[in-house]
């Protein structure tokens, strides 16, 4: 059965010692948010992920979530018990504002607390994750009354929140679909069609259900252009707040998949039911997009997560397991072998996963509080450049963050050996689990074309230009630094592809757009490198300034110098293959007719 | 529901006009493999993979084994009748020789044929491919009169056979292992212990089974040097071969994995069941290599068969699913969408896993012709020769394919978007059946130090250096070949690559063997793209012919010429970061304490 701890202290000298969170004390919420109660939320929720979480997510793949006769569907054994305690603790609304019933701290926390949940129990985790999505669109863009009526019981989580988008001919081309909207005679409006893949559509966890749907209102322009927001509750909403009858949505069927069975994949048959809508019509694409973007963060950290607990599960195994001696002689001569972690290639495996681990973590602190400047910063040209870097980077963390988190699970399932592949041991669920973090909200072949398409070129580019000049800046001013130089002149490298690699897409993709499509996923994961990169100097930076302290945990920090140095060493240099790949254009993929298939 | 076409013309392609297969006339059942009685051979395999054994892979992953009360364990539904066909077609001995039933036929003919069942199922596949296995090590090391009990059924496949190594406590360290073998006065043993991991340890589909078995004789020395090999029937044979009492092995549980459900994974308990010794009293691990070998090359094939499968699924879906338009402009005016097969990063994915698959299948016919030579030549040095390629290439052959092919399948899973997550479509059962060809027959940690501590140094580096010395012929004989030119050049550049690694480790793992360690993997990466580029060029000289002889097929062999071009472009450049990490050695990787992690 595998273990898990969560990393607190890590959380700790990112937010306290890399990121310097207390420089960012005039944001409203931050303030508030004192190095003690950061702690002690943070370890609150370890507690929760820990005793809680983690013994239900073997027991949520196995039992899988059921529905029954009468379209209603449970979830596993101890979930509503769990979810008691998510509601009880306020754990949903962390960063909401406070107007609405949340504590409005800092949205690392969320972020952080969103890690632990999952890597303890992905499926559970998504129940209250697809809610905070929930909130925040409706936090963004729905009608005073809407958000009066619907979030404070959201923020407890008393009730919870889902996104309609998917239909059954349409996922990533949102413009074909077909969910139909009629206008009623009090302004709401009565929707019908049928949604598929909806997570947790339909569960018994909470006493309502608030579905976020997009649907085209009758004699609505086809395409994009005429797709609109609603909001529709499982269960109608009367003016006092108190439930009324059942609205027309129902679970149809769960959906039989690879992975996370304690979450409900469902099936939602809209068959007139009422609904309002959030911003203005034909606009509810762009309002879907503001929950997206959340939801891409957060799915970021999944692949995060699922990495960190497959990672510590790994570690004890190769501690564990006694297998051979080390080719350099005998590391533990009183066992009868030593155990694998003397190996170099079990070496190399653990130190690959822990060194994505680190950075990764680095990096949506470092995404979370350009978040919180964008939204909560008085200063707008602050605001702007925050909102510039967090749209660039939101593909990038959700695409490279999935794609290493979920092959970091395969590489951790594959340090036990065969009894990586019994069910039991449970690291062959964390595979299947990580595996949909690659898929939902926006396949990660759309992230990189999300990346390279539109947020390259946006603005004139200012968001690249932004962060090369902040990376420019940090590596110039760190070359002169002794310990920091062997690890900023190799950024210095790669930033530089990550630079040639874009003017190339700007030299050569205008006039062959195919040219940007065959090198988007190798320009989101040299962007990932880089950036992966950039957050172990600055890692490093902090970690050097604790041991030079003589900090008591002064070997922690030591580790991290070496993590860094090996993710510079062996792992960064990657960029000049996707460099290169890149620089190949798109002739030799697009050459064959559809029919050479 | 997933559907299969056995590649055939592409393995006659390779047989006919990149191997030349009528050049190996002179070797003893080669004559006889004329290009007709081949293609009917793998057209009449085709059928069968397509018509009988395609239809059985889901339920064979949604039924599973079942183990009854007394021990015994039936398969899925059909894998009976389809297993007697594989019997009455005689398909376990096509190639073994024809003095035990076989048909003596070249064994590129076997690896092809378990290629085409593999993809079709890969379960069901492994009951016939484990009794190649086990044929193989008794033909070479087991006495005549053993041989002579026992081949003939297993050839047939009457009688399956099964190898038992892994112990609860020792898989990859055989030296730790502890089952015991107690000599009686009729010259047999008695073996007691326990076995785990043991693939189709127990079943329905034959009236015997028979196991081989490594275990300790009684006062024999610890470690590796105290291991012998034993045939262990589950039913005692008789001296006229007729069935006697049940022997005491037993199936004691069946795993639960998380793929292939249609084989029965068993905990075998052995109790003082009757074997007897092949080869010499503890020589059992040098037995045992020469199944595994075999076995090890035939892992391989199964990452390419389920690459394969998995490619053909993901392109029709490519071209059915309407979702977005070109980028390049509209393709498909008359859909409401154009199929995603036009979008550039669906066919970067596309062409990646197709490149992959053309070459990984050149490399298994290229092996499997070294090992007839090194088999059945009657020229000692040609037959050394041989031999030195096969022990070479067998654990790139294992290791690459096997991770090229699980990564390929969760490609092709990744063009589903959500679909491919969904169980009935299949593709995730294509990602999960995959999984375990990475960690069986040998972890692919375990074949890239096979290749970096074992094979590589062996000989004074003699296989090595023939294998370099081929290629550098080759691409110096190409350089002058205007078509040839621009494919030789980059494996040139590829094969130093391969080549500067070679020295690094002859310079630096000597003194310090972590650093062979750390790199042992990217060596083993490295290897296999210089192979599989070398196989592209071979391939694309053939295909050129083809098409400058105005062959009828010419479109096919330009998407040859064109696939070729992707894999050296986009693909064999990875080489350099291969070398990069090699060449950092082993400091960063090994420096943290154990405590550390």
């Amino acid at each position: 059965m595998p273990s898990y701890r969560a990393p607190v202290d890590d959380a700790l000298f990112l937010l306290n010692d890399v990121f310097h969170i207390e420089r960012y004390g005039n944001l409203p919420g931050f303030a508030e948010a004192t190095p003690d109660l950061i702690e002690a939320v943070l370890r609150e929720a370890a507690r929760l992920s820990e005793d809680v979480l983690t013994p239900l997510n073997r027991i949520g793949d196995t039992q899988g979530c059921t529905r029954l006769a009468d379209g209603s569907v449970t979830t596993p054994t101890g979930f509503r018990d769990a979810f008691k305690q998510i509601v009880d603790g306020g754990w949903i609304g962390i960063s909401v504002p406070e107007a609405f019933g949340g504590q409005g701290l800092p949205s690392a926390l969320t972020e952080t607390i969103n890690e632990y949940f999952c890597s303890a129990n992905m499926a559970f985790a998504m129940y209250p994750g697809l809610t905070q999505g929930a909130i925040a669109a409706l936090l963004a863009h729905a009608s005073q009354p809407l958000k009066d009526r619907y979030l404070p019981k959201m923020v407890t989580g008393e009730w919870t929140g889902t996104m309609n988008l998917t239909e059954p001919h349409c996922g990533t081309d949102l413009g074909l679909l077909r969910s139909k909207a009629v206008k009623q005679d009090d302004g709401s409006y009565r929707i019908s069609g049928t949604k598929i893949f909806i997570s947790a559509g339909e569960h018994d966890l909470s006493e309502n259900i608030i579905h976020l749907v997009l649907a085209r209102i009758e004699g609505a322009p086809e395409g994009t252009k005429g797709i609109s927001l609603f909001v529709v509750p499982k269960i109608s909403v009367n003016d006092d707040g108190s439930l009324g009858a059942p609205n027309g949505v129902t679970c149809g069927s769960l959906e039989e998949k690879m992975g996370i069975h304690g979450n409900a994949t469902c099936v939602m048959n809209y068959d007139g039911a009422v609904g309002w809508l959030i911003g203005a019509e034909n606009h509810g694409l762009s309002a879907m997009f503001t929950m997206m973007n959340e939801a891409r963060l957060g799915v970021g950290v999944q692949g995060l997560a699922m990495s960190e607990v497959a990672y510590q599960n790994a570690v004890t195994y190769a501690k564990d397991r006694l297998q051979g001696r080390a080719i350099s002689g005998v590391k533990y001569p009183d066992k009868p072998a030593d155990p694998i972690i003397v190996h170099p290639d079990v070496r190399r495996t653990l130190m690959t996963i822990r060194a994505f681990n680190e950075a990764a973590r680095a990096l949506v602190m470092w995404a979370s509080l350009k978040s919180d400047v964008a939204h909560r910063s008085g200063d707008d040209k602050q605001r702007q450049a925050a909102d510039d870097a967090l749209g660039l980077m939101t593909p990038v963390i959700k695409g490279v963050l999935t794609d290493l988190g979920f092959a970091n699970t395969v590489s951790a399932q594959q340090m036990f050996g065969g009894h990586g592949y019994i069910a039991e041991n449970g690291m062959e669920q964390f595979v299947r689990d990580a595996r949909i973090a690659m898929i939902y909200e926006g396949a990660n072949g759309i992230q990189a074309l999300d990346l390279v398409g539109r947020k390259l070129g946006k603005d004139g580019g200012r968001a690249l230009m932004e962060f090369l000049g902040e990376l420019g800046a940090y590596i110039k001013d760190k070359n002169a630094d002794d310990t920091m130089k062997p690890l900023v002149t190799p950024l210095g490298v790669a930033a530089g592809h990550l630079q040639q690699a874009s003017m190339w897409f700007m030299q050569n993709a205008l006039a062959k757009p195919d040219n940007a499509g065959a090198g988007a996923t190798d320009y989101m994961h040299l962007f990932g490198l880089v950036a992966l990169g950039y957050m172990w100097c600055r890692i490093a930076e902090a970690a050097a300034g604790k041991v030079a302290a003589g900090d008591g945990q002064v070997e922690r920090y030591r580790a991290k110098l070496t993590t860094a140095r090996f993710f510079i060493e062996r792992m960064l240099p990657e960029t000049a293959t996707r460099l290169a790949r890149i620089e190949t254009g798109a002739a030799s993929t697009m050459e064959l007719p559809d029919e050479a298939f």
